[in-house]
């Protein structure tokens, strides 16, 4: 192994020399590094600070996409680039990678360890691959086309959708109980008056918790494509299934209902899709 | 300091040995090891185990209660004990340590970090030691006579509550948006329509972000004592203000505001109270 990356750096440091995963590694390495130290900050200065506009989050949120946008200049320069701060930037590859600094910035301005640095690779058929990460507890969802995996606190595994099949054994997660317009909430509602347990507030962290095998359905609405490419591309990785509320593909974000098993998928979307 | 505690080991293993931050420290860490085995370990069994009654939260829950009685029985004899899982246990000192081996065990078996082991060393006037310890993040939350501080991922670093005082600038915490009773759900709601930002789904996490300085209130109902007075201890070290629905002692539960300061305090209190 050693002798191969040699001599890929004999003909000079090429795209060719890291992998996919590899330089969405280096990217999520670099955005941790770029966000903790601003994580919890504002709790160390005053509130005039805040008011005078000092802004962590924001200058957090900046600082980290700019830092992938510099690891995919370097290794990626023929690829499309959609970030959620600095827009798009477009190449020739036919490949896009869709990112969101952090995802959940109300999270991350209460303290919350659930926010996450979301990175996904994608053509236009959608997301193949991708990175849910939450830099405070050091913990990296992956999904790729050879599967799903976890690295954290408690070391490396495997990430599997769970089994669950039927409404009434289902963990139902959203963000907020608004959920978004009130059609919106009453579809949600639909859903969650048949489930054995709804809890709130996780953000992108409850997408990684569904391909994790710890609930069976995230339902959301409002979402931007940056939101959910990366949840994509981990869930399906996981053997989950993730569409819009008319059942198509959610690359381009809206209403999202992500599931642990097609028939559960088919059963909360047949809810949501019900008459009032 | 080494010739001070080896003093103290030639007069035998004495419960003087050791401080009341040591043994709850030593708590703590007894009840990580005997919950991390059982995080998330749902998700890499088949549903079936379920059924057949494998529960994990209950066993960690119960291995977690024992293993922290097992620490007093050595070395705080004399005190009383209140525990979730196990009742009371009476001493002859007139101390009584509160525990809850997983606070949050709906959070526990969705798979969200932010459920706690909570500690509290108290009289009859209430805690004055607490604990509020994540075991998969690392991050341990502690208030004593003496100060309040938080060891976790970053390293060690003192807690001290946000200056807010005027509920415009506030960000609200609470659990399930049900919140109790009607009555107490509408209470909750007339802050939570005052304030900048509400926020769900943290369990006992949310005091310990209060007392980091993240957030400004946390608004409960249903609460046993076990699950407050670790809570109150580490707030109160932390420059914040706990009392019940009422604004009188809060540690045996019941209706709970936790509050950065004593305006904030008073601001949510007089529209909990407030006639609808």
């Amino acid at each position: 192994m050693k002798y191969a990356r040699l001599n890929v750096t004999h003909l000079g440091m090429t795209s060719a020399a890291f992998s996919d995963l590899e330089v969405a590694h280096r990217m999520a390495d670099a955005a941790r590094q770029a966000i903790l130290p601003h994580f919890r900050s504002a709790g160390l200065q005053s509130d005039n600070k805040l008011d005078a506009g000092f802004d962590p989050v924001t200058i957090a949120d900046r600082a980290a996409e700019q830092a992938m946008r510099s690891v995919l200049a370097e290794l990626r320069p023929e690829d499309s680039i959609l970030g959620e701060e600095f827009g798009e930037t477009h190449g020739q590859s036919g490949r896009t990678w869709v990112l969101d600094p952090i995802d959940g910035t109300r999270g991350f301005i209460s303290g919350t360890p659930t926010w996450g640095v979301l990175i996904a690779l994608g053509d236009a058929d959608g997301p193949f691959l991708g990175i849910v990460d939450q830099p405070y507890i050091g913990e990296r969802f992956i999904g790729t086309p050879e599967g799903a995996s976890l690295t954290g606190p408690l070391g490396h595994s495997a990430l599997v959708t769970r089994a669950t099949r039927s409404l009434s054994e289902a963990t139902l997660f959203t963000t907020f109980p608004e959920v978004g317009t009130e059609a919106e909430r009453a579809a949600f509602q639909r859903v969650s008056s048949q489930v054995r347990l709804t809890r709130y507030g996780m953000d992108c962290y409850a997408y990684a918790l569904l391909a994790a095998g710890q609930c069976d359905l995230v339902i959301e609405a409002g979402l931007n494509a940056y939101d959910i490419q990366a949840p994509i591309a981990v869930i399906q990785a996981a053997g989950g299934v993730v569409t819009n509320w008319q059942g198509h593909p959610a690359h381009e974000g809206g209403q999202v209902l992500a599931a642990a098993t097609p028939e559960l998928h088919a059963a909360a979307l047949a809810l949501i899709q019900q008459t009032a």
